[in-house]
């Protein structure tokens, strides 16, 4: 299970339905382009007792990587670290090289904002205040450092919850990591659309070409009223090569457009516009 | 703890990063309107083992309503009533209620397409098949029904994935019984935008208020870099009169408004153009 992934994002914004999860899309998305299964993704609330619960859990399933976002600020509501030091039975020290991180960015704030010199408040030094054992990544976007430890195997990275800053740490620390684990791999996927054909008449038929192409899987998503139907047919596979990945798709493709044709249906590359 | 509700997303699609979860936003922040507290969300893959675990951790703590979505269609990887029929010891059999809605939405496609004899395959009949003791939910813009059942106090509830589906069914068989379960409480929320104060300056003022203001919850979110500081400040409470609502959270943005210009900042009530 060398490959698997859990993703647990931490914001009370994300439960209230205030804010998009696109942090847990881009990662999940980004992490399986590689090679990786992402096996889940569990959005908890600003509370380090439930943060420290979801921790363990997802701990529990042995994952290779197990990666929070968000709760790694300076207020108060950032407690991501807190509730994973509970998790883990360990403390938060203020990590000498991350405080020097953080020290050297308000450092460049205070130059570039021209402003008056700057202190290290509690809040500042609150973001260097890291897990025992724990190594922290540079973040070349914002202040707050990641934070990564293992964990019995478990490869434990907590990431701001600031987009850009997400993105940026994730592609400098995590990516090199993520491409050793998967080894060569990739995922490929493409989707084509059938039209005049209901989703319950195309089950049966996904499910024959599933079965004579089996390192492709085909999921449908109806886009349509099943009156008008309009069904997105997506197929995706992993290989190391990206020829053996596009002549499974293809094969794949062909197999369910001559059924789909063969039982009424039409097939299009492109999304009917509606 | 009665206003608490959970959410189960299902599908690939979610943790392959091709979709982002609308679905879980949309519904988070509906309920949240109504008063009820989502406590978490969870993403897991079309596979009835997973949707098992996940169902049952989920019951055990407990929470009011628990909304799935996502796998109530026709084809092999529709899995979520496999899934929680397997965490619930029941069977799964054909619902002569939900029977008819399908037979009578596909009687209405024939009608509406012109198109020959449309049969109850196997893959129709599949979105009949419910659990044992379950009720079905009218569907008025799809095929496949909601499912609802009680397991031990806690209200269960699949809904379809398609966005306008599971939109449609949550407000007319869902929405009634949220808020039957939050009584009359609202939830009240608006934002304002400080500049020129750094985040790390902002989280003891944010404390202060707080600790004024116990009734409103205020949470930072940084959408500059630190260095050009714009910070949007959150702000919520619920209330069973929206004038309450608004007096708590008038109180607090003009204490903190105070705040932030007294530490050099100011204060505005729309986001800053990029």
């Amino acid at each position: 299970m060398g490959k698997q992934m859990e993703i647990i994002c931490v914001g009370n914004e994300l439960l209230i339905g205030k804010t998009l999860n696109t942090n847990a899309t881009w990662m999940a998305k980004r992490a399986t382009s590689l090679g990786m299964e992402v096996r889940r993704i569990t959005v908890v609330r600003d509370d380090p007792d439930e943060i420290a619960k979801v921790t363990l859990e997802a701990l529990k399933r042995k994952p290779s990587f197990l990666i929070t976002t968000g709760g790694l600020g300076p207020t108060f509501d950032d407690k991501t670290l807190e509730g994973i030091s509970k998790a883990l039975g360990s403390k938060l020290e203020v990590n000498e090289k991350a405080l020097e991180m953080v020290k050297g960015k308000y450092e460049a704030y205070m130059k570039e904002a021209k402003i008056e010199k700057v202190d290290l408040t509690p809040p500042r030094i609150k973001m260097a205040k890291l897990l025992e054992k724990s190594e922290p990544l540079n973040n070349p976007v914002g202040t707050a450092p990641g934070v990564m430890i293992d964990v019995k195997g478990v490869t434990l990275v907590a990431l701001p919850g600031v987009p850009s800053e997400m993105r940026t740490i994730f592609e400098e620390s995590i990516v090199p990591m993520l491409k050793k684990k998967a080894g060569d791999v990739t995922f490929f996927e493409t989707s084509i659309f059938a039209d005049s054909i209901m989703e319950s008449t195309l089950a049966p038929l996904i499910d024959q070409v599933m079965h004579n192409n089996p390192w492709v899987y085909i999921k449908s998503h109806p886009k349509g009223e099943e009156d008008k139907p309009h069904v997105e047919l997506h197929f995706s596979t992993t290989a190391k090569e990206s020829r053996t990945a596009k002549n499974h798709l293809q094969n794949a493709i062909i197999g369910l457009s001559e059924l789909v044709e063969k039982n009424g249906g039409t097939v299009r590359i492109q999304k009917r516009k509606q």
